[in-house]
């Protein structure tokens, strides 16, 4: 295989019942397993088997959902996954954190212990939670503005980088005649400064398999893309449409550039969430199944949560009106960009509002595809040959089923073409995706600080 | 078995290589496992095998211990019990961690989620956290002092109490026809507004198994102990003579009535390091050859961190001097405690230097004892119905040896004289330490504040 082809990255992105606001309510999905660890080792247990990079958890340190109609949020991401860890071997596991309502320090040790206990396999979605609700779960009065989190993120994973760093690799001498365990000249403080953060160190545990976790992002605001540029490795990213994505793909691997970092070591990942059937009505008639299930006021009050406006008095059967998004003034830069993409919608398709509902209910404005498995393949093909991704966050709409039809249709397809590894050719996440593993910044006879 | 005799809880406290600070440089140790999860995983099903009612580990998030003589610290607990709960059925899983340096949203998300995951095994020693070495981890000038900590200590408790009862245990409704999934009446805003802390929420996971996971403390203070009374379910102590196990005993059980709680629900476990052998002399031999293993310049500087003086030109083999003692009076409360131990020691021991330093790197400060299987069997027994225990921390001074010689061994003399379970009669924590399942603050019908 010298000259094989680039190859495709694929995550399964895991929610509770699945992507579908509604699939808790299909006969096809588990929302009595929501809580039960094995239900989620069982899907990791498919995503390995059919090759996958890695599996990922969004998470936000608030109830948002309104649980009346949905079933969510579950467990802890980084727990959840050390779990997932237990019954995989090559597995990647990407967790979503929050560098507005973490403290470095505890953050580092969990995601270095997930590395170390998987071998490897660790990545860290970074995020600054977009959510108000969050705050007072942490004792503040606001949340803080959108430049102010990712002033504070950027501190944020600086820090969490050194003390990832803090001990060398070659740190541990392990000497049991001598009596000597570590070499203190190569385990540092780091004495981070920054406006918003202060961390001396020494970290407390030896650097990890992969040195960093995987670094990941999703924000597509300016200040989100730009933070991207600096730090990410791979990006989850929403478009609906192709020529979207492309621009966007553009657009960050130029950022990178300007960073002095390779375009090849940061992977964007559009998110995809497949209804898939034997015929393409098949899998439209499938589609319509779920959002016959949506329940409208859980929809409505979702939407609001995007426009900004109250929305109840619109009838459901009627077009959307496009001034509803004609004075989004006000919107912040981290709302601006969902906001974006609904209105696109609704400019291109005119839909009522129950069908505008429906549209979003998928995948919370991630791209839904209804098709046969090759249809699927195609547009997997079409967006990763054509500069708008270098890979896919595979969202199902419903769970397990939606990610096994996936697995045992659409992957066996991908392999076909060679667009899809039929082993794993390493272990580590950062392996999968083709990412170097960094030194630490101490290295190198640097003067040791402890 | 109607009129079973009071029954041992028996706790595993593991340590990388052992509790004996040179436990790393003698041959039946695996110092070089100590960031490989499966050999944690081994421990557990070690401990589980032999019916222990659960493993423990201690946490400081900061570098505490010299790593060029000590094997040390190792993987954050919460990460690290997740994995071994994944190998696991029965067995409990405590881990440490600090009031003053986390945010207790994000601690009662790592706790629920472990308790889930291991369906009901959880507990939580909650420490305030005794090194200022955490404080510029954190960005603080300083560490808080003593009763500042404690007193935010009873409203993080406080607060994660409430989080972790902010679902009643039926607020999941889960009826997929009508569309509804939980009962918003049953998910509550817990509204905590105290001195140092406060938080809205509600919770973002549904009630765990154990409702809450078991409350551990081991603070010896005053503070500790009034804590101890109020909160505690199981509290680890460090005792090395019968009549002071059988003083803190009566003093805490009394002070549990106090608070109008039974004192059946608090476990009184003492920590214990057996040295084991088949006869007295190859017990004592053994923890010769551990004590000869250690470095004194080492144990030297961590006895500095108890008394608070410059020892480097005390010579080894004299007598230590009683005077070291005398003049403790600015030492904080917290350390007092462990002062007061040594203080002991050297008063009716009058060891030398060298002596004490081999005394104290057993298991730092706890109670070391070397002896055949019957004698370390009685020992146990005599504290266990002398009113001095209502179990043991054992904290075996090399791993993985040193456990499973007293699972192969103890253990067996235990169960024949009907002191220990031969078969868990329960699945959760709860279920082992013998504690009621607390029922959610918020059921019987409070008004829903969401």
């Amino acid at each position: 295989m010298t000259d094989q082809k680039r190859q495709l990255s694929l995550n399964a992105f895991i929610y509770p019942s699945g992507h579908h606001e509604a699939a808790w309510r299909h006969p096809a999905s588990r929302p009595d397993r929501i809580y039960d660890v094995t239900y989620y080792q069982e899907i990791g247990r498919t995503a390995e088997a059919a090759k996958f990079d890695a599996v990922f958890f969004a998470d936000g340190p608030a109830l948002r959902t309104n649980v009346k109609y949905n079933a969510a949020p579950g467990l802890e991401p980084i727990t959840l996954l050390t779990a997932i860890a237990a019954a995989t071997t090559h597995l990647g596991l990407i967790a979503t954190a929050s560098t507005t309502y973490y403290e470095p320090y505890n953050l580092a040790r969990l995601f270095s212990s997930l590395d170390h206990i998987s071998g490897g396999r660790a990545g860290w979605n970074i995020v600054t939670t977009g959510t108000d609700l969050a705050a007072a779960n942490f004792g503040l009065s606001e949340h803080p503005v959108h430049a102010e989190r990712y002033s504070r993120a950027r501190e944020f994973v600086d820090a969490v980088g050194a003390l990832w760093d803090s001990w060398e690799d070659d740190a541990i001498i392990l000497d049991q005649k001598s009596g000597i365990y570590a070499d203190p000249g190569k385990i540092h403080e780091i004495n981070y400064v920054g406006r918003h953060l202060r961390v001396r160190g020494p970290f407390n545990s030896a650097r990890t398999p992969q040195g960093h976790p995987v670094l990941v992002q999703a924000g597509a605001s300016n200040d989100g893309r730009s933070f991207a540029g600096q730090y990410a490795e791979a990006i989850f990213t929403a478009h609906q449409r192709l020529e979207d994505a492309q621009t966007f793909y553009t657009d960050i691997k130029k950022r990178v550039a300007t960073f002095g970092r390779s375009p090849d070591h940061v992977k964007i990942l559009p998110g995809i969430s497949p209804f898939i059937g034997d015929t393409e009505a098949e899998a439209k008639a499938l589609e319509r199944e779920f959002n016959e299930l949506t329940v409208p006021e859980y929809g409505l009050a979702q939407l609001q949560g995007i426009v900004g406006k109250d929305l109840r008095s619109l009838p459901l059967d009627d077009t959307v009106p496009l001034e509803l998004f004609s004075d989004a003034g006000n919107v912040t830069d981290n709302a601006r960009s969902r906001l974006q993409v609904v209105a696109g919608i609704v400019e291109r398709e005119r839909p009522t509002v129950r069908g505008l509902l429906h549209r979003l209910a998928g995948a919370r404005g991630h791209r839904v595809f209804a098709g046969t498995p090759e249809q699927v393949a195609d547009t997997i093909e079409t967006w990763f040959t054509s500069g708008a991704a270098d890979g896919f966050n595979v969202m199902p709409p419903y769970y397990p089923g939606g990610l096994e039809v996936f697995t045992e249709t659409v992957v066996p397809i991908l392999q076909e073409r060679g667009l899809f590894r039929t082993e794993y050719t390493g272990t580590t996440l950062r392996d999968h995706f083709g990412l170097p593993r960094p030194e630490s910044r101490f290295a190198g006879g640097i003067a040791a600080a402890q």
